[in-house]
């Protein structure tokens, strides 16, 4: 078994090394005219000065919560590895933000020369570089993972191999503590930076000057494209490596729970998520590989190219999944194998759902253009009822993959489904599901993080002069990374409730735990029963705090949940409007101080947007970040399990469907715009159009700063219940 | 005992008896001119038209529904009472609308009239007109209960008085259904109309063709005046009757669960509440004879007089409450009395809150209002920001209601506050706040009702050509009745969440029901325990069901009740869209094709407008409606009592917040509007009051149409649960 084990740390190492492979093939690439080679420079200092900004304030935040760790490891409330995961945790997962920025800002100017010889060269550029993302993310995830298991394993001390084995990966999760609260600065800070800038360009420049997007007379545009990558790029790597690093981790911690009681099966069940994620490098790599076209592909040629990669690296990875549980020789190794297949087929269903709603393909984002025939105030109607009605999908798919892959994994039980037995191996499943839906992570996540690029690239196109037919080839690849895009965010989205689901039973498994390091060795129930607490299952758990819908505790947890979602998404809409006035007011300031900007005589001031950007992301971004650590803290401290529990799945519910509205509303209207744009219903420059670009600007913070910060917010609030478990059990007001 | 409960009928003959004095005294009134007369007449016209028609529609539903129920009994799985009672609680939910309506239409041009003599005079007419809907509301809510408890006490015949007060209350609580399904149709349906009517005439006639609100030059402006009546008149009157029975239902039946061992002590447990709101009848009588200024009062004097009236009653219903449960010997008539009281202080602090978030003398509006500077994207960006943000305030006093309404009711045994006899008794509690935050509905609703009567005085005036001074005057009565519409929001929106977890118990207890009239007299348990149906507790049948946060349909249900929320929202947001882009193309038609109607010498077709509102209502309102009675019962016949309890809670807390979201960012963007309207920033015609209207125009159906559905659609689908309780428990496929 244990040979086995060193294929993950094999995968890993074997990801890095194609990311740097894919590194430096586009590094030779020519990045074109010097104005490109300027601009493409101007837009990295800024990306990097932006990044080191953040690091600074976000290290600050990640001593302080080392030191609570610490203090709460010395009063025995958590043991003392936890501030030592929480820190690799959050610096790997901002390592892997850098990566991708950094390969993002060296690879726009380098796709907008070779699109400027074909669309198939800056696709392989672009995508490649895409590529180098997905594989840093799940590289590095799998590195922490293995580094941490080995050292653990080593160090760890007790009775049984059993409980050894919880304690191992109860305190992995705690890494995974440190990857989301990393994660949600990235996103919440990146996603003010580059809806400030993007608003504030848009508004003033397009809206009020006419001057076309990415014109270099605009002071606000180079701040616009460093927002693409810190927002875009650097936070959805950290987002990703979030989600793949929880997934794996809370499934381990299942799986060392289902089996507590036979050693052998249950190091196989926590090696089984962490091997399918090790495959799934393997087969994501070769799909990266497939993704070629002839040279005079046109836009579906290259889409079908693109489909066909990650299509296969699924297909080929549902397959292994089978493979290498049987082979480990994994209990019911043939329904755990088909939990995957749910994971990665419910991930492609809300993917198609997403742009079925979100693509100008489609009726729906469609009728949204229509509407503006009536003005602004009827696409935002339509785009909001588009948003909501679009929930419908994900949450149904999502509730099958639920449904299949508990019973999956306890063999169609159904008539004995919520037995302790069952119900461990059930959340299992379910866990399991999640780490299938992001097995081909490293795919997925190139063809989704290379429609940044190619955005850039059009910046830059545009910016340094190269005409109108290079603009052209990166817009088409634009509007291809927005289809990809779509699929990225519904395996992002959909990976996010299954995990936080895999999370919740964890925090069962850390509360029980917690009561073990305070000596509370048994459980003693109202009937007068009496459990061990070593022994105790979930359904236990579940009496013993009467975790039920009739406790008050539960039901104001939840409504604290759902509030919590919606609040921290008024916060950020709020920080973005704020931050994107003052860029406004900026931009204004210099069309009128600065002499000839808009006549191209004078040049402005790039600097001072993306020095506004900054400041106003950092400012912004810390109240809602720590408000999302602080409630579940205060809610266990006052009322108890029962109140965490409801206050984790209220912002699960509600946070989930809310993110789904805001992605699909936010990405309808853009596409709305787009569509307007290629000429339909009057084109660019009619009051429809106009009336559409008002949509597109509500749609910014929507799809690109809260909606996707929900995701994060979800799993960070259960992370950090985990972490805080010690606490909770040890006092609660009620 | 017996004696006591006719003060029920008594409270209920008292309050209709001043709904007719007020009506009279108000036709006693003058219309005015001739022309005032015929546009009344025309609104009249329209109203009735478009109620009649609705009626005609919701009717073949509650037959068909009626069937469904009458199949259910003969099968055993309901009680023969339940259709009569469905059909009795939708024919007086329909009644309430009809009478409330009814009153608005004669009162609108007496206020008008009344006004051009001072303002004093136009509240005074307004004001009494309200209260008539609010004592019909009232009076005719009692009628209902006091009748079927005389007829179903007569008729029931059961072993023990313990069960038979069970029966009795649980088939009580179906004759909530039938008003919570006529309030979904009245406000869906009257949302739908009056949100068309006004979009469709304020985006054609005021931004396009820039003539004022209500100018008879817009073919638009009566339909947007039956309108105000037939949504925010018939369908608040429906909607909160639909409140006002459901709380009093759901806690008499709670109270027959906690005391079922105790046959007297329950007997006065099921009258509580009742008598709770037979005493606040009274109270609210006084209160409105307190509502008088003297003749030369000011705004802040008649703001002072409204407020003066609720809290006087509201105190001396409060003070009452430990008189009538001192008087009955309540057990623990102190804690219960302070639940009164949590519910009554609770309803306060929303509204407040309310009113700080959406009034423009405070700063959150006045933001919004600024943030037009940068156009209409910004404002709609900075009202939903703040929408999702105000959300906390009514959460969180929520929290504390029901911790301290349970605690308050338990004696605050802390300790033990989870044991089956605190459960039970807490959850009464709960209940019990419901009933005292709408015990002082016959006022409340008086200052909410007499809004849209001002509005639609104005709307007269205006059309009339009364002059500026009147207009002026009735444009502040509206605005003093946007303000009490904030507090009256907020006693609808809490006491909704308050009722939705008491009609959760009560779904328990017709489970509890159900299984006995299915012959099921045993629960029996997996650890082998055996417990009697007819005894078994709330706690007994969570952990038969295993009703926990770990069980997956539990989670499912979750997901499908969040959904639902926002499904629905889309689905009525749309449907706005829709019916308004056909008024809007109606209007426009007219301007085109009839001659000289800007210059007021041709004569627009009012009554077209009016048709294609009421088709559009009608047609619009079904699916949704439906929706909301279906999935609960899919939900039922799939995942069993752990799903719809699932779906339930999902349901309201996701649901509590969207509608607090909705309705705060609507009432926000509306007063941001008036704020320039008053002279701010610009002023009227400016840029930034063209965003604002943008902002209003989407606000519309946030806060008339989706946001107060929602308040119905939680407790409609509790309703729908426990009425196919029977259907759930006797089939269910997991």
């Amino acid at each position: 078994m244990s040979n086995i084990f060193f294929l993950i740390p094999f995968a890993a190492v074997v990801a890095l090394g194609f990311a740097l492979y894919f590194f430096k093939q586009m590094m030779r690439e020519s990045e074109g005219t010097d104005t490109m080679k300027k601009i493409a420079q101007y837009v990295r200092d800024g990306a990097m000065s932006y990044l080191k900004q953040q690091y600074k304030v976000v290290s600050i935040v990640f001593i302080v919560l080392a030191l609570v760790f610490t203090v709460m490891a010395y009063f025995g409330l958590q043991n003392l590895w936890v501030p030592f995961a929480f820190l690799t945790g959050g610096f790997f997962s901002g390592l892997a933000g850098f990566f991708g920025m950094k390969t993002a800002t060296y690879a726009s100017a380098r796709t907008a020369h070779a699109a400027s010889k074909s669309l198939n060269q800056g696709l392989q550029i672009a995508f490649r570089s895409g590529a180098v993302m997905g594989l840093v993310v799940v590289g590095l995830a799998l590195v922490d993972i293995s580094v941490w298991y080995l050292v653990l394993d080593h160090f760890v001390e007790d009775v049984d191999q059993g409980h050894k084995m919880m304690i191992i990966t109860t305190t992995m999760l705690t890494f995974g503590m440190g990857a989301s609260t990393q994660a949600l600065f990235a996103r919440v800070g990146g996603g003010i930076y580059t809806k400030a800038a993007d608003v504030g360009a848009d508004l003033v420049g397009k809206v009020e000057a006419g001057i076309p997007e990415d014109d270099p007379r605009n002071p606000a545009t180079i701040a616009d494209n460093v927002g693409d990558n810190v927002g875009d790029v650097a936070g959805m790597g950290a987002d990703l490596y979030e989600s793949y690093v929880g997934s794996i981790l809370a499934t381990a911690a299942l799986g060392a729970s289902a089996f507590i009681l036979v050693p052998e099966m249950q190091t196989k069940a926590v090696f089984a998520p962490m091997l399918i994620a090790a495959v799934g490098i393997f087969l994501s790599i070769i799909g990266i590989f497939i993704v070629k076209t002839g040279e005079k592909a046109d836009m579906k040629q290259l889409m079908a190219a693109l489909n066909r990669g990650v299509n296969i690296s699924s297909l080929l990875t549902a397959i292994a999944a089978f493979g290498i549980l049987y082979y480990i020789g994994l209990e019911n190794w043939v329904g755990v194998s088909f939990a995957v297949v749910c994971g990665l087929v419910a991930g492609i269903i809300i993917g198609q759902g997403t742009e079925y709603f979100t693509s100008h393909s489609f009726r729906p984002t469609q009728k949204v253009a229509e509407s503006a025939a009536t003005g602004p105030a009827t696409v935002i109607i339509s785009g909001l009822g588009l948003g909501m009605i679009s929930t419908a999908i994900p949450v149904v798919t999502i509730g099958f993959a639920i449904m299949l892959s508990f019973l999956c994994a306890i063999e169609f039980d159904v008539k004995n489904m919520l037995t302790a037995e069952n119900l461990s191996m059930g959340l299992y499943g379910i866990g399991i599901a999640a780490v299938g839906m992001l097995s081909t992570l490293g795919i997925t996540l190139a063809t989704d993080a290379y429609g940044p690029i190619a955005d850039n690239a059009g910046g830059n196109a545009e910016m340094s002069g190269l005409g109108a037919e290079v603009r052209k080839r990166t817009d088409a690849l634009d509007a291809l990374g927005n289809t990809t895009a779509a699929t990225g965010k519904g395996f992002a989205i959909g990976s996010a409730a299954l995990t936080a689901l895999a999370l919740l039973a964890s925090y069962i498994e850390e509360i029980k735990m917690g009561l073990m390091r305070l000596g509370q060795t048994t459980l003693e129930f109202a009937n007068g029963d009496v459990v061990e607490t070593s022994k105790a299952t979930f359904v236990d758990f579940m009496n013993y705090y009467q975790v039920t819908l009739m406790n008050p505790k539960v039901l104001i947890g939840m409504f604290l949940g759902s509030m919590m979602a919606f609040v921290f998404c008024g916060l950020t809409m709020n920080a973005v409007g704020r931050a994107a006035q003052k860029m406004v007011e900026e931009v204004r300031r210099q069309f009128r101080e600065i002499k000839g900007i808009l006549e191209g005589t004078g040049t402005p001031d790039y600097a001072r947007c993306v020095e506004i950007s900054t400041k106003g992301a950092q400012k912004e971004m810390m109240f809602p970040s720590l408000l999302a650590i602080i409630v579940p803290v205060v809610t266990g401290v006052v009322f108890g399990v029962a109140g965490v529990m409801g206050l984790l799945v209220g912002g699960l519910s509600a946070g989930f469907v809310l993110a789904i509205f805001m992605a699909n509303a936010g990405g309808a209207w853009d596409n709305a715009k787009k569509y307007v744009e290629e000429g339909h219903l009057g084109g660019k420059g009619s009051d429809i159009h106009k009336a559409c670009v008002v949509g597109d600007t509500v749609g910014d913070p929507f799809k690109d700063t809260s909606g996707p910060s929900l995701n994060i917010l979800i799993k960070l609030m259960s992370m950090v219940s985990i972490v805080m478990a010690g606490l909770t059990v040890a006092f609660s007001l009620l």
